[in-house]
C-alpha cells in the first residue's frame, strides 16, 4: 500500500479529486471539465477579451488551478503530479477558451510542457485559432536542468499571470498580452533552496533525500538538483546568498522599484517565510531597491517540500499598475 | 548546532524575527511593540470601538499575528513557540488596546494561556479597565489533554475572531462581543489528524514521531496525543470518521446552514486539503447541511506538522452576516 503519510485515496485519482474539491468549494466562480482536467472561470472568458491560460504539472498548487479567477488565469489545465498536460488537454483548453481575439498561453520552460503546448498550438492554428505564447524561465539556479534546456520556469510565473490577467481585463490584444508576459519574464528572477525532498503520491520514496544539515541550493520545483548540495546555515546567510544571485541577474540599480516574493515550497511554516522576508527586505533597503509590493506565502510549491524561493521583479509604472489591479482567486484568507 | 532543517537563525530570536518580517511586509497596516511581542493595527483601535485581542503560543501561524487587521483582531500578543504569552505581555496588550468601552480577549483553553490571561485580567481590572473574556474549546478529540482541563481550543477560534472582529466594527459593546464569541464557541467543533510530528526550533527532535502507516487521530496543535494512534487509511475514510465525530457533537439537523473549514496543520499540500474538502462537502450534502461558506487552507497550524483539522460552524443569520463582512489580513493571495 502506498502513500501512507499522505491524505489521498487511490493515487491515480489525486488530481481529479483535488479539482473536484476545488470546484465544490467555488461553485459560483469556477467550472471543471473532468475529461481534460480543465478548471476555468464560470461561464468561460467573455468573448470580448483574449483569454489567458496555463497548463503544467500538478503538485505546485496553488499554481495554477488556484490562480484561475477574474483578473488572473481564465483557465488552467494541469497534468498529473509533476507531469506535463497532454497535447489533447492543451488543445482542448485552447479551443474552449478561444475567442475572436485568440488565446494566449503561458508555459514554464520544461521540455514536456513545451512540446505538448507546441503541438497543441500547431493543431489549433491549423484550425484557424490565433494562439499566443509566453515562455517563463526565471530560475537563475542552473542554466540547463534535468527536464530543461535553458533555465527553468518557477514562481516568477505568478507575475506573468497577474500582469497579463489584469491587462486582459483592460482589453489588451493578443500581441499586447504576449509583449506584457515577455516584459515580466525579462524582469523577473527566482531561486529556491530546500531542506527536504518530497514524495509524489504514486511513489513510495521521496524523489531525493537530504541528511540533517544538508540543503539543496538552487533546487527545482520538481526536486531537480540545484547548484550544489551544501551544509545548512542560518536563514539570514542563506537569504543573503540567494538574494545576491537573484538580484545580480537583473539590471537593478539604486532607486529601482521592485516586487519581492518569498514563496514557500509546500512544507515550510509561514512563520519561517516571514523570517526570511525580513532579511530580504533588509537587503533591498541596503541595495537601494524600493519594495512596492511583497508576497509572502505559498504561490508555487513542490508538494510538501521544505523550502522557499525568492523572486524579484523589477517594476515599471505599467507593471505596478497591473499588479495592483483587482483580482479574484479561490483562496480565502478570512 | 540546532535546527539544521529549519530556516531560522538563533532559535531564541525566531518569534521577534518573524514579527519583524511581518511588519516589514505590512508597514501601512501593522505596528509592532518589540518589548512585548505585540502586533497591532496601525494607530491602535479607534477609541469608539471595543478592541478584540488574542495571545497564545507562536508556531500556529497564521494564527494569530496574521489575523490582525481591520474587522479581525486589533492585536495579537504571541508567546514563544508553543508557549503561552507571559502575564506581563497580556497585561501590556490589554493596556495598549483599552478604550472607553473596555477590551475583549479571546483565549484558547490551555492551562498556561488561561492562567496568564486570568492574572492579566485581574491586574487590569484593578487598574479600572473593563475586560471581557471569550474562552474557546472547540476540539472534540479528547475531554482533557496534556496541557488542558476540558477540551482544547483549536482552529474554531478563527470564527470567533471573524465574528467578533466584524461585530466590533459595527460598534458592539463589550458584553455583546463576549456574547458573540460565546455563541461561536457553542456552535463550533473541530478535530485534527496528523501523519507526522513537528519540531520546535529550540529542539533537536520532533515532539513525537509516527512510523510509516501510522496516524495520530485527534491530534492537538502542540502535538498532544489524540484519541488513538491508528493505521492510516484512504483520505475519504479518515474524513468520514472525523466528520462523524465533529458533526455528531453539534445539534445539527437537516437543512442547517454551516461553515466548513479544512485547515492545514502546516506541512500538508493544499491540493490534499482540497481533496479532503471534497469528501467533507459530499458528507454535508448527504447529511442535508448546506455549506454557506468554506475555508480551505492554513488558518491554525502546528509548525510543519503534516495534518489537517475539520471545523464545522453551525450558522444563524447573524453569524452568516458577520462572516461575510469585509476584513483585512496581512496575507496576500494575488
Amino acid at each position: 500500500m502506498q502513500n501512507k503519510q499522505k491524505f489521498v485515496n487511490d493515487p491515480v485519482n489525486v488530481v481529479p479529486e483535488m479539482l473536484e474539491g476545488l470546484v465544490l468549494a467555488n461553485p459560483d466562480t469556477l467550472e471543471w471539465v473532468p475529461e481534460f482536467n480543465i478548471i476555468h472561470v464560470k461561464g468561460g472568458a467573455d468573448s470580448a477579451r483574449v483569454a489567458v491560460i496555463q497548463g503544467s504539472g500538478s503538485g505546485h498548487e496553488p499554481a495554477h488551478v488556484m490562480a484561475v479567477g477574474k483578473g488572473m488565469l481564465d483557465a488552467a489545465v494541469p497534468g498529473n503530479v509533476f507531469a506535463a498536460p497532454s497535447m489533447d488537454q492543451c488543445l482542448a483548453c485552447i479551443r474552449l477558451m478561444n475567442g475572436p481575439g485568440g488565446v494566449v498561453y503561458i508555459v514554464n520552460n520544461y521540455q514536456g510542457d513545451r512540446m505538448n503546448w507546441d503541438m497543441a498550438q500547431e493543431m489549433a492554428e491549423m484550425e484557424g485559432v490565433k494562439v499566443g505564447r509566453v515562455l517563463i524561465d526565471d530560475d537563475v539556479s542552473v542554466q540547463d536542468s534535468s527536464y530543461t534546456t535553458g533555465r527553468r520556469g518557477v514562481a516568477g510565473n505568478f507575475f506573468a499571470i497577474k500582469a497579463m490577467g489584469a491587462a486582459s481585463q483592460r482589453g489588451a490584444s493578443l500581441e499586447e498580452l504576449v509583449a506584457m508576459g515577455e516584459k515580466v519574464n525579462a524582469n523577473v528572477r527566482s531561486m529556491g533552496v530546500s531542506l527536504s525532498g518530497c514524495r509524489p503520491p504514486a511513489k513510495d520514496e521521496p524523489i531525493f533525500t537530504l541528511a540533517d544539515g544538508e540543503m539543496e541550493f538552487g533546487v527545482g520545483i520538481h526536486g531537480e538538483p540545484g547548484r550544489a548540495r551544501l551544509a545548512t546555515k542560518p536563514a539570514d546567510e542563506i537569504m543573503a546568498d540567494v538574494f545576491a544571485l537573484v538580484a545580480g541577474d537583473l539590471p537593478l540599480k539604486q532607486g529601482d522599484r521592485v516586487a519581492v516574493m518569498v514563496n514557500g515550497l509546500g512544507g515550510t511554516p509561514i512563520g519561517e517565510l516571514y523570517l526570511l522576508y525580513r532579511k530580504a527586505a533588509m537587503l533591498c533597503a541596503e541595495s537601494g531597491f524600493e519594495i512596492v509590493r511583497n508576497y509572502v506565502g505559498e504561490y508555487c510549491t513542490a508538494l510538501e517540500m521544505n523550502g522557499f524561493s525568492l523572486t524579484l521583479l523589477r517594476l515599471d509604472a505599467e507593471l505596478e499598475e497591473l499588479l495592483a489591479a483587482p483580482a479574484e482567486v479561490p483562496i480565502r484568507v478570512f
